[in-house]
């Protein structure tokens, strides 16, 4: 490795940042799998039409359309082959055959991936025989798929694919990214290329903040006029826009779990008549009223729709950062005053009695869904016992452990969110060097946070799902989405699929990770550099 | 405005972030214009074809090849109707006829624009009467046509263009962006994208750092061995690559300044054999060797090849950071050691000489060009009378200060960099917010910096040609370029173009960034959102 160091003038002093000329690996898989044999070998590709997929009993073309879209779609978005510059192997005339058995049957149409979901695959390339994947259930072979694509590289200008055996499977069932079209609106394509890239990360959850204080974009039926929230009748999403993320994201085994956020946070909610507690005179109503039954009334309607929208069962219902808007609102409100004195609660109490309504409806509507909640309420009570808590802060340090530790304590699964907040930039390659100013400023740099580092018993380890990579939309739209994720959230992908142990070192997972950031280049989505100086074959914007 | 507070919590403290829900203004121009005069009014537009240009005495479309380029950029590409969103205006069928009068004769293909081009226009739109844009030179009509298009709005789906009279110019004769093509790659069709975002800035110079350690993607027929230092032979811009470019950047009015640096940051310049210092064992050659005369040849043919290549008259020459290398290679090469230990220089002596000397160099091969320098040598010694000199740190503070006023006090022309290192990021929105950490952390933002605030006399300020915004490239490529750029480099445009007084609340600016980013979305580029929640008529990826 090229070692060059940069130097920056500041101040008086001179700090250098020494930056690697990062050299790619070739033909290395992200995130590392979990077993991997290497046969020193590689096989000649014979080009554009080199490899066929061909599934093998109990599978077949007609029992499995999910496998025939997730063909299609890594055949003619030339996932495979993605740099596009290799040439024909006239010495290679013979296509490489992969074989494709799932033991169990292909789901329908309807069915789609939920927690549980089963990933792991056996995948072999030799020199002499067929390739092979071999999964218990679809979304493994879909894996499997990816890593095969991983497989190949080109060198002196044709296309090669590694001889291997894999058997891999993921560390952690939940591991995903957040995006929040609350705050800017994602067009359902930029969407849907960012679930694309998060199957190229074997990401499997992608954590939809959909509505916040500044914008509604959800488009109810039971409700219209709640879409007077929306920034503009062009700043929504309609059942389809939403039914065609979901079926994309299923193809690729990508679960979408919705986040509707109460009690605050819900500015934009305006729409609803009564839902809104009385502020302060200045402040913006952000929070609802939770004294009045007929918001309750309206939330179990709201929630029934969404649920039949949504076919996974793990629903995300908020409950964040009401402390906020105690003062202005919740102690301000007479008729919440009034409440509050009547039954002597406190607000805290106020804001936990709310968790418990809400976990009481989902209750009512479904017994097959999974309630989640931030970690808010539930550091003083536990209003839900049986929910799900994602652990959003602190961010700083590993400040993140105690509370990890305190909410796993209580019982509850766990998923964290705290190490990732993505949409904090700094200048540096922020995936591996840390920062010391808090904010955007990470003292743990993505690659190195741990789920189970929080002084963990066996016990609590196994109530840890995983983690979410968020990329939270003050400061982001669709301009600027995609750069900011990718590769940055493949960082968070490594280290919520792959062993730990193997994964140790990032200057071991270096090149690895500029290989896998210009696949997705070749790929056609803008991966920005994870690192200093590089280049990939295909940079953004090369002619071929 | 709508006020919106979002919150973090951090540690066990709430600091709390007020983002302004920003809403658009209508019609209106950024940099803002010299002189305005509003008729508070507007005028119906036709719709996709309710607008054509007319060049009137002296000018024709045929003495004015550019004038039809420009044209057809401007309507080929929509530039005219940016949101694509507005229906015909059956009430309104006439068509607005633009008459274009440009004074002075149209430049012939081979004419470029230069310091000193004048980009004054006066532009006229009233309710009952031809348009108007009337400038002496093209390169004042083609901010002026930029000026019409960005009058442009559209209200309940119908096109209108505001009546105003303009009289425009540039407070600063420099307006520039920097890009680097030594630490990642940029295709050309990625630099271009960025030199058209420039022109739809008034910016006026595109200041092309093309090779550094890293790598040397510039293309020699002279010395063809020089392209080893390429990171691959396709990552190489051909002499057909650059002509493209500069073209293109004429039709715009966009000046493309070049730069060499040296004699640091050359590690890539090894296909030249003894051109490097012979360094410490583990520190790679990064700085040539000074001693040696026929290094001097080698430059004087390239230079002359660099020269006859690029019609810009500005030629930047580097000369920053040796000092660097003086330890590792300058005090460690024995022909080095010696040469100083003969003639009792210093290294930074020998630096300076080394200016001296390729100052002589673009002497000897052009009395017509302006040789420009960071500041590096010329805080000690003054190697080079004529030099305009880059002030590019400290970026921290307003410490930037006493090296203007220093460089100026000895007479020497200077544009400033240090204040707009767009390279450095943070979470906020750093065209107005200050930080206060140092790198990527600027207390001054962008939109407060003032070139002429250090001190300066009424001659010093004379002196200050203007400024140039910095990509510098380390962790930059094609993928994140353009939404790093814009809108922050629009902030730096305006401060560069518009008169200080009327640009000095960045409260009023805001809404007219927001139309300005969306504009630039609107046109099919990736501005990323300058402030917090928000939204564009046409988002990135929405469908019209």
């Amino acid at each position: 490795m090229n070692i060059v160091c940069l130097v920056f003038i500041f101040f008086v002093f001179l700090p250098i940042q020494c930056y690697s000329l990062t050299v790619s690996s070739r033909g290395e898989v992200w995130p590392l799998p979990q077993q991997v044999t290497w046969f020193n070998a590689s096989r000649g590709l014979r080009g554009k039409d080199g490899i066929v997929f061909n599934p093998v009993e109990p599978t077949t073309w007609e029992n499995c359309q999910i496998l025939q879209d997730v063909y299609k779609h890594y055949i003619s978005k030339k996932y495979i082959y993605s740099y596009g510059i290799g040439k024909e192997f006239v010495a290679q005339p013979e296509i490489l055959k992969v074989n494709i058995k799932i033991n169990k049957p292909c789901p329908g149409d309807d069915v789609y991936p939920q927690q549980g979901m089963n990933e792991q695959y056996f995948l072999t390339v030799r020199n002499d025989e067929d390739a092979r994947i071999e999964a218990d259930e679809i979304w493994g072979v879909i894996r499997g798929i990816e890593t095969l694509s991983q497989l190949i590289y080109v060198e002196d200008g044709y296309y090669y694919i590694k001889a291997v055996t894999i058997y891999d499977y993921p560390r952690f069932p939940v591991r995903g990214f957040l995006l929040d079209t609350g705050r800017h609106f994602l067009a359902p394509s930029v969407i849907m290329r960012q679930i694309d890239l998060a199957a190229q990360n074997k990401l499997n959850l992608f954590h939809w903040h959909i509505v916040d204080n500044e914008a509604f974009p959800y488009t109810s039926d039971v409700f219209p006029n709640l879409s007077i929230g929306a920034f503009s009748p062009r700043h929504r999403y309609s059942k389809s826009n939403i039914q065609e993320i979901l079926k994309f994201a299923r193809m690729l085994g990508i679960r979408v779990m919705i986040e509707f956020d109460t009690p605050g946070h819900v500015a934009s909610w305006k729409g609803q008549p009564g839902f809104l507690a009385k502020c302060k005179p200045g402040a913006i109503p952000s929070i609802m009223n939770p004294t009045i039954d007929d918001n309750y009334k309206f939330l179990t309607e709201l929630l029934k729709e969404v649920v039949s929208l949504f076919p996974e069962k793990y629903l995300f219902l908020g409950g964040d950062e009401s402390v906020f808007w105690y003062n202005d609102c919740w102690k301000f409100d007479p008729e919440i005053v009034a409440y509050m004195k009547k039954y002597n609660f406190n607000v805290t109490a106020l804001e936990a009695l709310h968790v418990s309504k809400v976990s009481h409806i989902v209750d009512e509507i479904s017994k097959e869904h999974t309630r989640l909640y931030w970690q808010d309420s539930f550091i003083k009570y536990n209003p839900d016992d049986k929910a799900v808590i994602g652990v959003w802060t602190p961010h700083a340090g590993k400040k993140w452990q105690p509370v990890m530790k305190q909410i796993a304590q209580k019982g509850h699964k766990v998923v964290l969110y705290a190490c990732w907040y993505l949409n904090y930039i700094a200048y540096r390659d922020d995936w591996i060097k840390p920062g010391k100013n808090g904010q955007g400023d990470f003292e743990t740099p993505w690659y190195d946070c741990d789920p189970h580092e929080f002084g963990a018993t066996e016990e609590e380890k196994t109530l840890v799902l995983g983690g979410v990579a968020s990329m939270w939309g003050e400061l982001v739209d669709g301009a600027n989405v995609e750069d900011r994720l990718w590769p940055r959230a493949s960082a968070v992908a490594e280290r919520l699929w792959s062993d730990k142990a193997s994964t140790s070192s990032s200057e071991a997972a270096r090149p690895r990770l500029l290989e896998h950031t210009c696949r997705m280049i070749g790929r056609g989505f803008r991966a920005q550099p994870a690192n200093g100086a590089s280049f990939c074959p295909v940079d953004v914007g090369m002619a071929l």
